[in-house]
C-alpha cells in the first residue's frame, strides 16, 4: 500500500475492438505528457507496445475498458510488477474506481502522487496431462474447469494438498481469488472476500446433490481438479478462450508469486460500500469488454 | 392415470454404447414373449426398430439405461402417445422407479395389469431467427439457452406472453418442466415441482446481480428467450447436442400437446419420499448414460 | 375473474396505529358516498365496524396500509366471501396494485365496474395437541412453525398425506400460499409461484444439512409439521403474534375452502412485471404496517 | 500449533442435564489420574469446579457433550488461555474430532504429548444503548442479532469501521467466526472459512430483497449492528439465552483478544475432509446438548 516514486513513463491501453477508445487513449496519453509525464498509447493487443512494456520501458499501465480489459491488462502488468490504473468504460466493475467522466481528476491525483497501491492476490493455474505440464496461466479473477459446449455437467475430483477431498458433478468448479469473489463466483452463489485475503475460494456452479457452498481454502493450499467425465471439459482463465481438457487431465491451482497492483484513490474501506452500491443497482446489462 | 388395455407388443430399447445392455434387452424381450406378450429389442438408435415404433407396431416401450436413455426414449414415445417403462441401469434417476435387479418383478406386475400411467407435461421449444423457424423440439426435462464453449455469461432478454419481462446476464436460462425440476434446474437452485403441475419453471444458472430465484410461470404461458450477446450462445434440449444461436435468435417455449406417459407401480405419493431418499444419498457420482 | 354486480356498500379500513390514515379512510368513504356508493370507514380493529362487516352489511372492503393491513383485512374478507381492494400506504407490497397517490383514479374505475376479481388460494392451519385441536387459522401468505425467542433451530418432522416425509433442523418451516411465495418464503430462498396456482409451497429457513429447496406440494396435499425439539417452538400465521407449541404438537396445513378475492385493475400478466420491478428496486426499508 | 508442556491437572466437564455423563466424566478423570495426570470432574455449571478453573488450578479442560457443551466450555477456557479437548457425545459436530467410543485412545495420545493446539479466532460482542455498554460476550461461533419470538423480520443498519454500509430487513444477521462458519451461518447459506482465518463473516438469515451473500470482512474490522425496527429484537451469542434489544441499541462486534485453543490429534488438513464427510451424511437429527 505504498505510493510509488515519481512517475515518468505510462502506457495507456485501450480495448482493441472499439475505435473511439483508441482516440480516448491517445487523449489521455497526451494529457499525461503535457503534464510532465511522458506516456504512450495503443490497443491492448498492439505487439509493439506490449514489447516495450515487457522490456520495462513503462512504470505504470492505464487500462481503458471494462472488467475484461482490466483482466488482460493485469495479465500484462503482474509479471512485470507494474501498477495498473483501470478507467472504466463499461457498465460493470468491482475492480474499477475511476469512471470515464472522471479521468482527468484521477490523472491529476495520480500525477500529484495522491494515491496508494493495493496488492491483489493472483493465482497460478497449471494444466497437466499425466506427468506433463501443458500450460500455465496467471489468474486475476478465476480459473474455471467446466463443461464445454455440451450442456451437460462434468464430473470432477478435487484434491487438496495431495489428498482426495471430494467429487462434484457440476457445470463448473471455480477457483477464485478474493478479487474474483465479486465476479463469476458471486454469480454462482459465493461469498464476498476482502481484497487483502490470501486464500483461494472454491465455488461450484450448479452442482448436483453435492456441497453447494463456497469453500475458502487454507492459506498456501494446493488445489487439484481432475476431469473424470469422458466428455468435453474445458479450462478457462479470467474469461479467456477455453482450453480443452481430456479425461484425467488435472488443473492445479496455487497462489501465484505475482500480484495485481492496483492504483487506488479511495481508502481501503471503500471496497464494501462500493460493492453494496453496485449490487443495489440492477446492472443486468451487457457486461462490457 | 388409467391402466392400459391388455398389452400385446412391447419394444425394449437399450443404451446404445453398452454392449451388455443389448443382451439384457434381448433377455427382457424373451421373458415378455415367453409370458404371452410378444416383444422386440434393440439399441436406442436402431433405425429399423425406430421405424417399427413410429409405424405403431408397439404399444409400450421399455428403456434400459439412466436418465439420458429415458429422455431419448421419451422423445420417441411421446409423439406416438406410447407409455414408457424405464428400468434403471444408472446411478441417478428421479424419473425411474424400477432398478435393474427388480426387472422381473416389475414385468410380472406389468403383464398382470397392476400399474398405472402417469402423464408428465412436456414442453415445445422452437428456435426462431427473425421470422423463420429453424427448429422445433419436444422437451421432457428442460430447454436450456446458455453459454457455449466460452466460459462467459450470455445476455438474454425474456418475454412473457409477448411482453418484455426482464433481462439476465447468466451462464444459462433453463425452461424446465415439472419433471425437469428435479434435474438441471435443481442443481441450479430451483424448487421441486409436483409431477402433475402444468407450469413452466424458469430458472437462471449463475445470474449476475439479477433475480436468482425460480419463477413458476402461469399456466399457458409463452416464454421467449432472445439472445442479446454477440458471442456464442447455444440451445440444448434435454442434454442433447447443442444448437448454435446467433444474436437476436429467439427460443420460444410453450407447453406441448404431447405428454410423457410413464408406467408406474408405486402410488403417486411416492414421488416426494423417493425424492428425499435420493437427495439424502450423496450421489456425486458419474451420471450414467 | 368475474366482475361484481353494482356496488352499494363499501367499508374502508385503515391501519389502526396511524391517526392520519383514519382521516384518509374517511375521505375515501366520503368520496365513494358522494359518487353514489354509500361507504363507511374505521380502523381495522374497530369492533363495531367489524361486526357490521360480519353481518354482511358491506359488499367490498378497501384496506389502507401496507402488506400487514392487507393480510388482516384479508382474514376478515375471506370467510365472508367479500372482495378486497388494497390501497398501499407502505413501501413494500407484492399484493397491492394501487398506490396512495392514485386512489381517486382507482375508485373511479371501481365505481365504473372497470375491474376484475382475482381469487387467491388460502390455506387453513390447525394446531393439534394429541387428539385435540387447539386452534385454527385462515392463511393468506404463510403459516410458519419455527424457533421462538431462543436463537436455536427447531427439529420438525414432516408428514405428507399421513406418511413420513423427512425431518428438518431449521429456524423454521414455512407453508406458503402462491401469494405468500413473494413474502417470507422468497426471503428464505424460495421460488415465485403464479397467483392462480392451487399448491402449497414448503420452504425451510436456514436448514441444517438437509434439503434446502422449496417443495411445491401436489394439489390437495395435507401437510403435517410436528415439533420434535423439547425447547420452545411457535406457530405464526401471516405475521400475527405467535402461538406456543409444545413437543409433539402438530400443525396441519391444507388448502382452505375460502379464497382471498382481490380487486384488480391491471391485467393478469402484470404480476410478473410488477414482481421484477419491485425486486429491481432495493427496498431494504422499513416494512410498513 | 505448539504442544503444551507436560500436563498435570485436567478438569473434565460433562453436560449438566445428562446423569450418565457425570459418571463418564468421573471415569475419564479416574483414568487420567491413574495414568499420572491428576484430574477432577464435574458438571459444566458446577460452581466449585468453575471456581477452581478460574483460579488457574487446571492446565487443560476436557468437555463431554455436543457442540453446545464445547461452546460453553470454550467460554470458560478462553479467558484463562487453557486448551480444550472436546469429546463428542452428540451427533453433530464440526468442532469435535474425538468420538465417545475413542476417548481412551485419545487420552493416551494426550498423555504422550502426541497432539497439537489449534488456536481459533474468537469475537467480542458488546451491547450498547446510547453511550452505555450493557453487556459484553466472548464468541466462539457467532453473535446473532435477530427477531425475537414474533415471526417478523427485523430492520438492522450495518456500520463498518464507523461508516454506514447498508441496511437489512431479515430474520437475523449473523456475525460469525471462521469456526462458526460451519454452524448457523452455514445453515443460512454461508461459505466455509478455514479455521486459521482472522476475519469476521457477516451473514444474513432470510433477507428481504437485499444482498443475501456472506461478506467476509477485512481483518481488524469493527462491525456495528443497530436495531431500527421498533418491535422486539434479540442478541444471542453461541446459542445462549437471548438478550432483548431496544430500538437503536447497537451490537458492536470485533475480534477478541482471546482465542479458543483446541487440542488436536489429526493434522490441519483433516478439516476439509471431516467437513465433507459430515455434510455427506444426512444428520438432520436432534442436535445434542
Amino acid at each position: 500500500m505504498n505510493a510509488l516514486p515519481t512517475l515518468s513513463h505510462i502506457a495507456v491501453l485501450s480495448h482493441p475492438n472499439v475505435d473511439a477508445e483508441g482516440a480516448r487513449a491517445a487523449e489521455i496519453a497526451a494529457y499525461l505528457t503535457a503534464h510532465g509525464c511522458p506516456a504512450a498509447s495503443g490497443a491492448l493487443y498492439d505487439d509493439a507496445l506490449r514489447g516495450r512494456i515487457q522490456q520495462g520501458e513503462f512504470q505504470l499501465i492505464i487500462s481503458l475498458g471494462g472488467d475484461g480489459t482490466v483482466l488482460r491488462a493485469g495479465h500484462l502488468c503482474a509479471p512485470n510488477n507494474m501498477p495498473l490504473l483501470p478507467i472504466n468504460l463499461g457498465h460493470f466493475g468491482f475492480l474499477i474506481e475511476v469512471r470515464r467522466e472522471n479521468w482527468q481528476a484521477a490523472l491529476d491525483q495520480l500525477l500529484a502522487g495522491d494515491y496508494w497501491v493495493e496488492d491483489r492476490l493472483m493465482l497460478q493455474a497449471q494444466h497437466w496431462r499425466a506427468q506433463k505440464q501443458l500450460g500455465c496461466w496467471e489468474v486475476v479473477n478465476e480459473a474455471v474447469v467446466g463443461r464445454g459446449r455440451a450442456v451437460r455437467p462434468v464430473h470432477l475430483a478435487v484434491r487438496l494438498d495431495g489428498e482426495n477431498l471430494t467429487t462434484y458433478v457440476a457445470d463448473a468448479l471455480i477457483a477464485a481469488t478474493p478479487t474474483g469473489s465479486t465476479a463469476y463466483a458471486l454469480a454462482a452463489g459465493g461469498p464476498v472476500l476482502p481484497p487483502a485475503l490470501r486464500n483461494i475460494l472454491l465455488m461450484p456452479v450448479a452442482p448436483h446433490l453435492s456441497m453447494d457452498r463456497g469453500l475458502v481454502l487454507a492459506e498456501g493450499a494446493t488445489l487439484s481438479l481432475e476431469v473424470i467425465s469422458d466428455h468435453q471439459a474445458v479450462l478457462s482463465v479470467d474469461g479467456q478462450p477455453p482450453v480443452d481438457l481430456m479425461q484425467h487431465d488435472r488443473v492445479v491451482v496455487t497462489v501465484s508469486q505475482n500480484v495485481l497492483r492496483l492504483v487506488r484513490f479511495q481508502p481501503p474501506g471503500a471496497f464494501y460500500r462500493n460493492l453494496i452500491a453496485l449490487m443495489d443497482q440492477n446492472p443486468a446489462v451487457e457486461e462490457a469488454n
